[in-house]
């Protein structure tokens, strides 16, 4: 391979360049990116609204003069990549700075485009009051905003993962809080039993909740967006905070007739590789394999992201890797409620037809003599007949929702709840009761199989 | 089966016999306990001391009246066995409030009769201001010394998981605490590069700190306890805490003809039955069996004992289990500093001849732009040349210590570095960072193997 092109700078995009540099040191790789910053976590934007982190450069990982000088990775800022053309091995780029359009060939291109925030489509969202969280463009916008006017009320669409880490920022910087959700209860990829512990927790903060609400529009006043109108009434707000959810950017591949998958993700298989020749895809653009319910699924996560693009690096660098899928796994918290999820939800499993029993069970963090211990709620999802482990989620207080992993890796390995129950996990009082919460779910799931 | 008797009546005796109980309404279970307490939390001894824990019957899980009220199962406290008759399926009792032996008949009888605190076999040691840390009477005696007495200068012996959890407690108290310790570092079930981190914590904390020091015996004067005699001199004491470790309680077993494994431990098979017809064993006097090193172990934990006798009771109760073994897992912390450890250490692979690959890397709690991230020391072992993970050790801020479950549950299920680093674990800046330090540290690993 002499040149190798990667659409896009963040976590998987990167992640791959790097890996292949490792390996390949003299190979040309070039990177176009249209945004301004590479490799930044994103996740950390809602830490940085709230004023938890001051700096927004220790957001981010990398910059791009550290990939060209330490990597020696070609690395093009506001560049962005227009159509790619598969029969002849090249791309279309636009230099955003100067409007000029190059016509540049690959040996190989990973498309890493990643993912954009889920607009609603009404009119007043372009009002510069009105906020996505996905960038640190984004991110900037809002501390600017925070910074120098006078905000008081705020208006978050959506009570998912973003939704909830925004409203604990804007709580915490002293703001009234409102919550647009439709749903039943916040946290839709959580049952609505469990989603119930994290909405009460919203409404013992003040946040002020409205379920089951949808968005009807916006009210403006001179270019600003003064309200958001709903199924439940108009709310008033000085600033409004989308949290919809994202979509894979797949526009490009698609345009170039690859073929895509669930959401429009690029599909891919295990190496990484699109149905296209010498064309790669890994992040939040690409599908992923699910490995409880056996379908390729679209989870867009850092996490993913950065182990696709490891995989893809690696398969590009001249190595042999695969990226076996993913079990679902997420984890939030607002204030000192936290939550977390892995493999298939109770809805998920309706909706796939299949035979379940499930616990959900009351129980603590450490054991209740210890200080601090707190109510720690579990959820155990199990196959009917086999007792296979399908889901878990949790609700709870400090020191909960990271046992998540534990189910996540049991379901990695396809264990079923008697085997999960022996595990030796470790115990102390200050860390935990001497049966795990999750695994007093599981014994408690046992007697249901 | 007519009558059930258990020896003992702490964490696996009163699992065995609540199972039983739960399968089998009608049967006769008889429980003999020496002491004054059943199911108490001897794990939460260091807490009470510590004052964390007011009431110490907060760590008593169950009482004998709930036993014999709500589970109707005969628990008899003060009763000491003396001898087991296999042949004769009888057991010798003697009611220590009376001083009259019994003679009683068994159908099935299950030995529970755990661990004993390892004595040093020097004068002194009988003085009342020398104690062991292993039973609520230990417990009450210590609190009655501190709130009684003007005690400034205590003196650890041993640093294990007792002598640390020990150290934090007196520490916490505000008195003035040595450690004398036989090993190169502290917590000799870690290696010494990590065991290194939190000798370096008590210091910190202004732990007095003697490593390579071996206990010679103890300076009394009138009848009490005034210095600990070492290897390197006289340190003066008002009080010594013992933490050298526990060893089953088998002499009846061994009396009785049964055959013993590791350390003097009972041997059981997978359902926890003993080499002698009707005769069960489990908890602390009980071998496991090591899943990674495949060999029978002695492991004195409260999960494991739980695990055992709930396994018992359920084959004794009629149905079927068993119990697949141990991983090795344990968890300590001393104030900040967490520290875990799970499958085997360096020092147990070169005794066994295994031929493996290491990581020990440094890498943080949380993303280090958040805020409370703290540093986090990882080493991961694996075999050379298939990259099967075989142990994990954690040392490290708040947060880090319970991490090891997830390499717990890959050893469990037997996984090589290769699947652990793919599993789907949770990521969220508040809990960790993108990739988790022992995935990190496990990436590292894959480069030797």
């Amino acid at each position: 391979m002499q040149q190798l092109v990667i659409i896009g700078g963040d976590a998987a995009g990167m992640s791959a360049a790097s890996q292949v540099r490792r390996m390949q040191p003299e190979l040309g790789i070039t990177v176009f990116e249209r945004g301004s910053y590479t490799s930044y976590a994103a996740c950390g934007i809602p830490y940085y609204v709230a004023g938890l982190v001051e700096d927004k450069g220790r957001l981010i990982a990398r910059t791009p003069e550290t990939f060209r000088k330490k990597f020696r990775i070609n690395t093009l800022m506001h560049h962005e990549v227009l159509a790619i053309y598969p029969d002849k091995q090249r791309i279309l780029v636009r230099d955003l700075d100067t409007g000029r359009d190059l016509s540049e060939p690959y040996d190989q291109l990973l498309i890493a485009t990643g993912a954009q925030a889920v607009t609603t489509g009404f009119d007043g969202e372009q009002c510069d009051n009105v906020h996505q969280v996905s960038t640190l463009v984004h991110a900037e916008a809002m501390a600017r905003a925070l910074a120098g006017e006078t905000i008081r009320k705020v208006v978050i669409v959506g009570g998912g993962y973003i939704g909830i880490e925004m409203a604990e920022a804007l709580h915490l910087r002293g703001l009234e809080v409102s919550m647009v959700h439709r749903g039943p209860q916040v946290m839709a990829t959580m049952d609505p039993d469990m989603g119930s512990f994290i909405s009460e927790a919203l409404r013992q903060s003040g946040i002020k909740l409205h379920l089951e609400t949808a968005l009807e529009g916006f009210v403006q006043e001179k270019g600003k967006v003064t309200g958001v109108l709903t199924s439940q009434g108009v709310f008033p707000a000085d600033m409004v905070i989308l949290g919809l959810g994202v979509r894979p950017t797949s526009r490009l591949a698609r345009e170039a007739g690859i073929a895509l998958g669930p959401k429009d993700s690029i599909r891919v298989n295990e190496l990484q590789q699109t149905e296209q020749e010498n064309i790669w895809a890994a992040g939040d653009c690409a599908q992923s394999f699910h490995l409880v319910s056996r379908r390729p699924v679209h989870i867009a996560l850092g996490t993913v992201a950065n182990r696709q693009g490891r995989v893809a690096g690696i398969n590009l660098g001249g190595g042999y890797a695969t990226f076996p899928g993913v079990v679902g796994t997420s984890i939030v918290k607002f204030m000192d409620t936290e939550c977390s999820r892995t493999g298939l939800s109770e809805r998920e499993l309706k909706r796939l037809g299949w035979h379940y029993v499930q616990a959900v069970i009351e129980d603590h963090t450490m054991p209740r003599y210890y200080p601090g211990s707190s109510v720690m709620h579990v959820k155990v999802l199990a196959e009917k007949g086999s007792g296979k482990l399908l889901g878990v989620q949790i609700v709870g207080g400090p020191g909960a929702a990271k046992r998540i992993d534990t189910a996540a890796i049991a379901l990695h390995a396809g264990m079923d709840l008697d085997t999960f129950i022996n595990v030796d996990l470790s115990y102390a009082p200050p860390f935990s009761g001497v049966w795990d919460p999750i695994v007093t779910a599981a014994k408690q799931a046992i007697k249901e199989v």
